[in-house]
């Protein structure tokens, strides 16, 4: 299989660096083909804007973003990071968590590759069945912060609620079977043998990447939820909550 | 009073720069001084990166931007923005909802600015006392879904928990008081009448800022959660929670 491993440190000797290289070792002992983006390394360029559409302008952004797509005139580094999910079967996203989301270059590498009419659409399903529907994504993430602060009761929220933007609301909405995400707490000035035990965990993650059960998350073009052009359209059908479930938790089956 | 908006759009016609724009005079018209910081006109770097520590390196790059910080060797761009900060007494921070929380470049702004040191750091409170107490600050955001997507049922899951890693995890988290988000949904090819109402919705919660009550989010420097330092510590004190809320919901007073 084909995995892309996509990270995001600024510091070559960080736990992150550490990690993809541990990825790509463990990924290509069992067999796949593995294909990392480095951002930093790349020197990635964060800012969306209208230099990305070879002079399409447009109504606006978004539209510009699509059109620029559909007619190939996106930046080739765009194009290039497109044609990696596409060809990936298994994509690992690899960061510190940074104010509870992703460092701004991985958010650039979000906000810049996945594209109108690439990645959503008026005419693209999604939650569940979009275009990268088939591939697993899985996000990986460190951070400084212990593991009782990320608690269902910890003051920084649960870390299960602040990856939701990224697990349900990039991967689950362009199609990916999302796995449950790697996360290692207190990784900074890790002793040697607390490494090794992260390490070890992230290793049996990888080796189990394509057999690990994905996030039951709900489907809306399978019909979890109201029809999208009704007045209050796209809400979870009722009676199909899990009792006592609210919030994010909602759109997980079972 | 003093205001500081800090906005992310890269379209100078878009409903983001027509907002800041009515943003400056509405405060103006109030009496107030108004500072902005417009991050594509800025051509504000996103990517947090060694470059801005002035050859300082350290045993990593959070413990490094500290110390940049502590000896005045952070970019002078950063110190600038940290000083509009300090001096302001209303931050609005004005953006499109893109894939769920804020464009790149102005999370390469709060990556940045938000260092070690200034923001947080072991000896710093947070939630609740923090470094930018009695400051208050205010979500606005554009969404190009329907109002219905982003409902208690919504297929994004609730606006409110969404914009929670950014209202509790950054706002709280530093000190500010933190106004209810101004939430403006379906913002795409608006009709002149759907200005209208958004412009006076905008305007009306620009007037209220400095009276309006803002979000009764908990505090850790005041007791609410268990002891940092205690296994499993940080977490709500048992009892606290508001009976039927779970998730992000504990995290609200009453």
């Amino acid at each position: 299989m084909k995995a892309l491993i996509v990270a995001a440190h600024p510091d070559a000797n960080s736990l992150t660096a550490a990690l993809k290289d541990l990825a790509v070792r463990t990924l290509e002992a069992g067999g796949h083909e593995v294909v990392v983006s480095d951002l930093y390394a790349m020197k990635w360029q964060s800012a969306a804007d209208f230099t990305d559409f070879d002079g399409i302008t447009g109504t606006d952004f978004m539209h510009a973003s699509g059109t620029a797509y559909e007619t190939g005139r996106l930046a080739p580094e765009i194009r290039a990071e497109q044609q990696k999910l596409l060809d990936a079967d298994l994509v690992v996203l690899l960061f510190p968590l940074w104010w509870f989301t992703v460092p701004a270059i991985l958010k650039g590498w979000i906000d810049r590759v996945f594209t109108y009419n690439f990645a959503y659409g008026a005419a693209i399903p999604r939650y569940g069945d979009g275009p990268l529907a088939g591939k697993r994504a899985m996000l990986a993430t460190l951070t400084g912060g212990r593991a009782g602060h990320y608690t269902p009761r910890g003051v920084n929220g649960p870390i299960e609620d602040l990856l939701f933007p990224l697990n349900h609301g990039l991967l689950h909405f362009t199609g990916f079977d999302v796995l449950p995400p790697f996360v290692a707490h207190s990784a900074v000035h890790l002793a040697p043998e607390a490494y090794a035990d992260i390490a070890a965990q992230f290793r049996q993650r990888l080796t189990t990447a394509f057999t690990t059960d994905p996030l039951p998350y709900r489907s809306e073009s399978g019909g979890d939820y109201t029809a999208l052009t009704q007045p209050g359209g796209s809400e979870l059908a009722p009676g199909l909550e899990t009792p006592g479930t609210s919030g994010f938790g909602l759109h997980l089956a079972g």
